[in-house]
């Protein structure tokens, strides 16, 4: 609920500003896993305080949300004010610049919730607009504007997709006992919004002993829900033939492998369908880099604690959302989330910014980002 | 601050008796771990809405509070209403019961936060009262009542001291790096509740290798703060000649080992005015029982997980105060906070009551109970 004493002294436009630029959040959700490279856009064209049209980006290759907005507003666009969580795009791609459109549309004022992330394209959009004399207002809502792309905009900057560490673990800092069991460690209620995490992601990554240990589904176990890519490293192939990963028909899976390794296994998984890709040295820095390469915006760790920590030490992992349940398991050598980083201080230990605790149902998700590393 | 939306609609009394209840736990929170075996209990005589009396019970052995509230208050005691946290006493101890006293200074009213926890005696004081023609209203801030004498409640119902293990993790469940080292893993306000949290103890105790690793104070580092008594845990008595914890002059310290461990260093200590008890199986539990015979109403377990693990299985621990931080320090074979409980599935992890999670600086603090078991 929006009340004056949450509206900081820095707010960008009316609180009827922020609304419709709230709606165009909610409608960019509706493609939610399914845009990247591209990123989640919304739109709303408004006159006066009624909406006259609606729109999102749906995948790439489709038009940009402006497009649907304006095509939904027909004629009242004209004099129109457009809503539109990104700035409006100023070059040919896959589709004529939103630009161009947003001024043949003759609406009068645009309001933008962020700059384009990408420096070198950043407030073009915007420029051309006003050039063209259209009223220009930029930042409302742009925290949430920012969050919601928050892959997105990784990946234009640093040309990976974000690395999101999900883990676990009881009140005592276990992911499992010490035998390796595993289930659950949550409530059904965290588990859920484990599964909305997967439709938000591009791909979930695992390495062979979560395969072996616990026979994972990694899907998003939603009726319309997107699910991710199921991602597999394994230098030594060494999997069960039987898991429930190698069932393809709910969801693609890519086994990542070093070069020559078990070609047997490897014609056994193709013929199941599941994509075999060969690195000559798989590391978590080079799986990241061929996922931006396909287009990935952000990438679950869902795996265990040793590559947990590679991924880490690589700087393949951004962003890190715990989950503790209040329970205790025990266990001198129970597994825990990270393994070994080479620290013997406490002071070297990697500290967490724009930290946030949360109940959800009994259990607590913590969500932390790591100082971001200068390029 | 009271609003009436915070009010339940159980609530005993009115928003004037509850103001006055939580004075009175604010006058018995003065003697925070001073007063075992005794309990925390503060004592308000009002007339009207103008208080005319307070006391504060200060250590076994003086007074109750309600002498001091009635003392305070002098004549205007008499037709006056007084307010106390928890149910006057009805027996001759070291003291004349208190019934006798409030009748005597003929008070009209008495407002009681909570009945005796003891079940043979509770009611006897309010039934004395209630006999002498005394109106009485019972259960006023109850529940805040209890928490504050939350060990001397379990001393009598369980004939031990509560158990309270503290520990402080990083996000990734650990509390020490592979090499032992600790200091610090949480922030200076969380280190602060810490002190705090030890004033109001009567003896924290560790085992030999945190002795060892992290040479602590145990203190409370308050000014006139109460110190707890620092008990260590030791069977071989392995233990280095020069430790903080040998140095008596802020705090009292006592060493635990078994009959016949080390005698010259057994001497050593004695030198130094280190208390030293040896038993015949040094347990958690079998210490326990030896801190209840020394009066002692709560104790807080900072040790190490092998230590913390005994003290969980043996009953010897009701409660957790885990702080977490913020950050990641990796380390597969990294100590965390508790050790082998012998459980090889998820399903068996002991699953903790009245979670509360707190943030504390950068910090959280996860309080909980474990389910009390039957007696």
């Amino acid at each position: 609920m929006l009340t004056p004493v949450t509206i900081s002294s820095n707010m960008v436009g009316s609180e009827f500003d922020s609304l419709m630029m709230q709606r165009c959040l909610q409608l960019a959700r509706r493609a939610l896993g399914r845009t990247s490279p591209n990123p989640l856009v919304g739109a709303v064209v408004c006159r006066g305080s009624e909406i006259v049209g609606e729109g999102f980006h749906p995948r790439a290759g489709e038009p940009h949300a402006e497009v649907f907005a304006l095509r939904a507003a027909g004629e009242k666009a004209r004099g129109a004010t457009i809503y539109v969580s990104l700035e409006p795009c100023n070059h040919y791609g896959r589709t004529p610049p939103c630009s161009e459109g947003l001024i043949a549309a003759g609406v009068s004022k645009v309001v933008v919730g962020m700059v384009d992330p990408n420096p070198l394209v950043a407030g073009g959009g915007i420029a051309r607009l006003r050039a063209a004399g259209i009223e220009v207002l930029v930042g409302v809502e742009e925290a949430a504007c920012r969050q919601i792309n928050e892959g997105f905009i990784h990946r234009i900057l640093h040309k990976r997709p974000l690395g999101i560490l999900k883990y676990a673990m009881t009140l005592d800092g276990k992911i499992a006992t010490s035998s390796g069991h595993s289930a659950w460690i949550t409530n059904p209620d965290a588990r859920s919004q484990v599964h909305q995490l997967r439709a938000a992601c591009d791909a979930v990554i695992v390495g062979g002993n979560t395969v072996r240990q616990d026979n994972p589904y990694l899907t998003s176990h939603q009726q319309e829900g997107h699910n991710p890519l199921r991602v597999v490293m394994s230098r030594s192939l060494n999997l069960p033939e039987n898991a429930r990963l190698w069932d393809v028909a709910e969801a693609p899976t890519l086994v990542l492998t070093e070069v020559g390794s078990s070609p047997d296994f490897q014609k056994m998984l193709l013929n199941k369908g599941v994509e075999v890709v060969e690195f000559p040295l798989l590391t978590p820095d080079h799986v990241m880099a061929r996922l931006y390469e396909r287009g990935f915006c952000s990438v679950l760790w869902e795996c265990g604690g040793t590559l947990a920590a590679s991924a880490i030490a690589q700087n393949a992992v951004q962003k890190i959302l715990a989950f503790i349940a209040p329970k205790i398991i025990g266990g001198s050598h129970a597994p825990t989330p990270v393994g070994d980083l080479g620290f013997t201080s406490m002071t070297e230990a990697l500290p967490l910014e724009r930290v946030h605790w949360r109940v959800v149902g009994s259990d607590c998700l913590v969500e932390g980002y790591f100082p971001q590393k200068s390029q």
